[in-house]
């Protein structure tokens, strides 16, 4: 091989064109503070915003809070001096090489040469941040932050050096505008109408069309009086003064004519306007407020109600992509782990908002100490750990793992702590064994859903603190897992009933069987292939055991069918769930449904009329199932560094759609005779059924079984398959 | 024995009058809170005003923060329905027995019998903090509050009891003006002007007259450009424009003539006023700011010296007392725990003011987890446990040592997670061994005078953990204690030397002998009689062992002597001491003193020309040595259930004084034929030596040695001892 000179002389300024393009992207500058406390710090004001009846309905948890002294720094090695700006939320100092500056300079300058640039801010009421920039000194994730900079002096006015102060990355949301600061941090908005208007006696009643979520915008009111706006997810909910969930009550007393926006946004279809007195309005419009994310997924296929429910769950979904993944719009907008845990799944296949996963994952950990388990309830500190694993496949963050890996452990620690002389966990005073919410399910004993739980836990403990280099720690959690594991089939399988039985009492296996262990032993793969089948059979299609009637659990009941092969099946079964509160005018999907209710009956919940969320995250699942079932789309190395596509049309004609990947797409169609498919990263591999020998053109087609082929899919080529389902 | 119906009926009346005089004194509304966080929010807002030459100089420990989200609840049993008014400190809801009211109720009504009260309060930015004001429904230190109410609701919404929330008392500090809330809590002010004034060719210097803290006030100030301002604790200091450690910097564009405050509280006696432009001033006064602190002990004798000593002491004490003991007021104005324990210590024989003992210590502490020693300093750690035990013996308030426990058992744990292979402590990172202010003290290997502290401390927790009813934990704590003492008589004492050697480096004892771990173990009583005169001959009184130059060492140096009755050696050595600041025109007193020194040199410390602090609370020492080794006055039983009292004139002809009891004071009179002595409170032994029989008229002498008296001292009554020295 021979280069001329002059391509070398190119190459080598192309190399440094590459070098001047990186610098430059990495001269950006953002907001940044200690990891994690923006994330507590919004979400205790996202948390304590739910009201119930004109009630501040605040958590029943320990809410944390920022550290309120941070110090920021970094060193630097300047070719020339630079002229930075500086921009801080709290009260603050400024060194260069550890000398002060006077006072709090918003300019300074850097000398050339190699220097220390430190800032350090105390903030009780807000999270101390800054924002530095120059022209290559900025701030950015390369910072590094701590809240206990031993900075020692003896007698003699020295430093000392031996401070054992750690110090860690900043956090970061890109938070890119000097002058918003991270305390002003705030959803977008836009203006929607209503859609019809209904005048009452004394007021109106307004229609937003479907399911919405903002501010309240009053037109042309005046008077001195009263007015009363009563909100409804249904219309009989806005009808109903005494019982609807969320209202305002407004005092007014105005001398002319004016438009007025209600400071707390809410959700709601309809919108009941009573005014007292002399008070009057025109008429009511909104500003929707959203999380301004990219719909990265998609899916469409021959089944008009299948995209319908897509369509649906997707926008179920958006409205609870808010600052974090939340439960529901309506009630509490909490950050409840389990709900959470099936919003980040659903999210892989729809808009991959890494920073909201973090985020939520962060706001639900808080700080330690570790007083309770996250939102009190035990099977929510297990869906935590697993929700970290679960990202680092999707994205190959492996820095957050590292990162997050103290608070995990610090949680272990807790659960571990709460063991019975079995090594089991059962119920003690401060837990709350949730499951599901259902009729009559016990909780009594040594359940083994949570043993089954906590089990999949230690596994994501062994797998993170090797990523974290904590060896010894690798080793007890896979021994605590494995030891875990023997106990929970010597204890809960029953040969006779060919199943893992709900709970141990004294010491006891009970007599039930209920479906939730069983379906997460089949996915978490922890059931040979025999009892796997035993199981479907015995529990999962069987009509004897408690039926579901969450949307919540028939997510992991549907994807441990799924994974069994049972698509066909499943896609009737959503059709019929889904699709059953479609028929029931739904427009987003309910935080329950249960097809044997009737009218309002299907509005209650928690005793209350109208207590059910009608706009419920975990109703959203079919994108996740949809995603990785029928199109097939899973990494199997972190961050799709190899994956694998399974399209399985389970009774569709075709399908196409897009599964977001960490900086791209993977895009499928798939019809009964054609599979079309294009990655932008990574190495797949496509793997389907085809009667006939099929073909793609300039590329190989291994056959790995019996009528079971296999591609290999580079990225950036487009491949065409023909086969024959 | 009879009693006519008349009679009964009456006592009848004065049972009712009693219980209802004590129902109207606890019907005093006070502000209220989860107890320690006021303390925490304000020692942060306290430790951040650090300023250094203009430039914001905050701690560099972990500062913690407050609960954002509490519950506060109370049961009441009312005889007939009561108005109640609320004032809260954050955004907040009111519930009666779990029943929310609507919006941010005012005024309520309690209905008649059997109710709770609860309230839950968010504030992020101040601690969530109530103010209920009925007739007998008040705000008060019987409420509950807890920072996890989990209380959880089922699907049908019936709550469930089983929640394992811990409550606990509310955290008051007697704020009883329900339109001051605890977030407006500052200290008392007065206007003082300067004593005198000096021209400078464009400004002036006013002196004060005396070290003293305020807020600056600027007279007649016009004019547009800037106004330096100089602060000085010396002349030479404020004249230092380069050098000086306070100052401040006025952009000014005033249109008219105009007074104005300075918004940021300091001290100094001397201010230095440099306008620049066509800036001007008239003059300066100054806002002195204060606790309003109650002078309850008093010392007074034949030596005009020690007399002005003391006053001076108490006058320095004073401007060192304020929202918390801190260090000086000058610089740091940080709540050192080192500092704070000698400030408890002399409280007893001053203030008595048990709401900012108990405010240090809770703002030292923080909350968990523990991640370093408090301030970072391993020594410190110790005096905090120290200083709760002491706080106890002096007040009899059991109920602080139980709240506090937890967060004892968790620093002890953290200490005890830190002992190296023999159970010693020796430096790693994170830790500062402190000791004292003096030069080539080694740090090095496991110095004894931290393993002396180290045994205290564990002492300490064995009486708390008693207290605290943790058996397991005493009898552990008690059981380390004697090993670690067993360990220190091995390791460090030197028969030939006569001491405990300094410290031990790879399992060796050093050669060198110090005066810390000896003095100690004078008054800790771990060294046998025969000990202590050996210490004392070899160590103490030994010229040739490194001299102590702060104060703050002194204290305990002296107070050794003086628990070996060396009362007269001690007074001429505060005489020359303390005396010998007074001579160097001291108004308060300083850090540090070393006679040696000449001139300006007694004004530079931490290599810096004004750096050194003439101001600082160990000056103060002699406040605690008179009261508790001259009156002689210490209790024997918590809270002066009993007490001795053992005068020891130490060379005076007479003094006499006051020494507070938790709910009164102890009068002494004490002259070398005279002793006077009265007390409000507990049972007092008066001990005494006298070379005549003594005589008491109406009282009993005891004669327990030779010439060695007893008295008993019954509360409320006057003693008057005819008695020869």
């Amino acid at each position: 091989m021979k280069f001329s000179i002059i391509t070398l002389v190119a190459l080598f300024f192309l190399l440094l064109l590459h070098v001047d393009v990186h610098a430059q992207t990495s001269s950006k500058a953002s907001w940044v503070w200690y990891p994690g406390d923006l994330d507590i710090w919004v979400s205790n004001k996202m948390q304590n915003r739910r009201t119930e009846r004109g009630s501040f309905l605040p958590p029943f948890w320990k809410m944390d809070s920022h550290y309120v002294l941070v110090e920021f720094h970094k060193d630097f090695d300047l070719g020339s001096a630079e002229e930075v700006k500086l921009y801080v939320e709290g009260q603050y100092n400024v060194k260069i090489d550890g000398q002060a500056l006077s006072g709090y300079p918003k300019n300074i300058i850097v000398p050339a040469g190699k220097h220390k640039l430190s800032l350090k801010v105390y903030g009780q009421d807000k999270v101390p941040a800054i924002f530095v920039q120059g022209k290559t000194v900025v701030s950015d994730a390369s910072w590094l932050s701590t809240y206990e900079d031993k900075e020692w002096i003896d007698a003699s006015g020295k430093a000392s050096d031996k401070s054992g102060t750690t110090f860690v990355s900043v956090g970061t949301w890109n938070l890119t505008d000097p002058l918003l600061p991270p305390s002003q941090f705030k959803l977008a908005t836009k203006a929607v109408d209503a859609v019809k208007t209904d005048k009452t006696e004394k007021g109106f009643v307004a229609d937003f069309g479907k399911e919405t979520f903002g501010f309240l915008k009053l037109h042309g009111l005046k008077g001195k009086g009263r007015l009363h706006v009563y909100y409804g997810e249904s219309r009989e909910e806005a009808l109903s003064a005494e019982k609807c969930e969320t209202l305002d009550l407004l005092e007014l007393d105005l001398h002319g004519k004016q438009d007025s926006t209600i400071a707390l946004s809410k959700a709601f279809r309809y919108v009941n306007c009573q005014p007292e007195g002399n008070v009057s309005l025109e008429k009511v419009s909104m500003l929707y407020e959203y999380a301004p994310v990219k719909e990265k997924g998609s899916f469409r296929c021959s089944d008009d109600q299948i995209n319908k429910i897509y369509d649906v769950a997707n926008y179920t979904f958006h409205l609870n992509t808010r600052e974090f993944f939340i439960d529901g719009i309506k009630r509490d907008r909490w950050v409840w782990s389990g709900d959470a845990y099936q919003s980040y799944l659903m999210n892989y296949y729809s808009f991959n908002e890494s920073p909201i996963v973090k985020r939520t994952l962060l706001a639900q950990r808080g700080k330690d100490p570790v007083t309770a388990h996250i939102n009190t309830i035990m099977d929510y500190s297990f869906y935590w750990f697993l929700g970290i694993y679960d990202y680092y496949q999707y994205s190959g963050d492996q820095k957050f793992v590292q990162d997050v890996y103290p608070r995990m452990k610090s949680l272990m620690d807790y659960v571990l702590g709460r063991r019975n002389k079995e090594g089991l966990l059962e119920w003690m005073p401060g837990d709350w064994i949730f499951i599901d919410w259902a009729d009559k399910l016990s909780k009594d004993g040594e359940v083994s859903f949570e043993q089954i739980l906590f089990c999949r836990s230690l596994e994501t403990m062994a797998l993170c603190a090797d990523m974290a280099k904590d060896r010894a720690s690798a080793a007890n959690y896979r021994e605590l897992a494995i030891d875990l594991k023997a106990k929970i089939f010597k204890y809960y399988w029953d040969e006779s009933k060919h199943a893992l039985v709900h709970s141990r009492i004294e010491g006891k296996p009970t007599d039930q069987v209920t479906r939730y262990a069983n379906m997460f032993g089949i996915f978490f793969d922890y059931f040979s292939a025999a009892q796997k089948q035993e199981v479907k059979q015995n529990v999962l299609m069987n009509d004897r055991i408690n039926k579901i009637t969450t949307p919540y659990m028939r997510f992991y009941e549907l994807e441990a069918l799924c994974a069994m092969g049972e698509q066909s099946y499943v896609l009737q079964e959503m059709k019929a769930y889904w699709g059953g509160m479609l028929e029931l005018g739904a427009t987003s999907f309910w935080e329950e449904y249960n097809p044997d209710k009737k009218g309002t009956e299907h509005l209650a919940m928690y005793g209350r009329p109208f207590g059910k969320s009608l706009c419920h995250a975990w109703g959203a699942s079919p994108i996740y199932l949809l995603g990785k079932y029928y199109l097939g789309v899973k990494p199997l190395k972190p961050g799709y560094e190899t994956y694998v596509v399974e399209p399985v049309l389970g009774g569709l004609e075709w399908m196409e759609g897009k599964v977001p990947t960490p900086s791209g797409e993977i895009t499928l169609y798939c019809s009964k005779k054609e599979i079309r498919i294009q990655s932008d990263e990574g190495t797949g591999t496509l793997r389907f059924k085809s009667n006939s020998k099929p073909l793609a053109k300039g590329a190989e087609i291994k056959e790995i079984g019996k009528r079971t082929y296999e591609l290999k899919i580079e990225k950036g080529i487009p491949y065409v398959v023909s086969y024959t389902k």
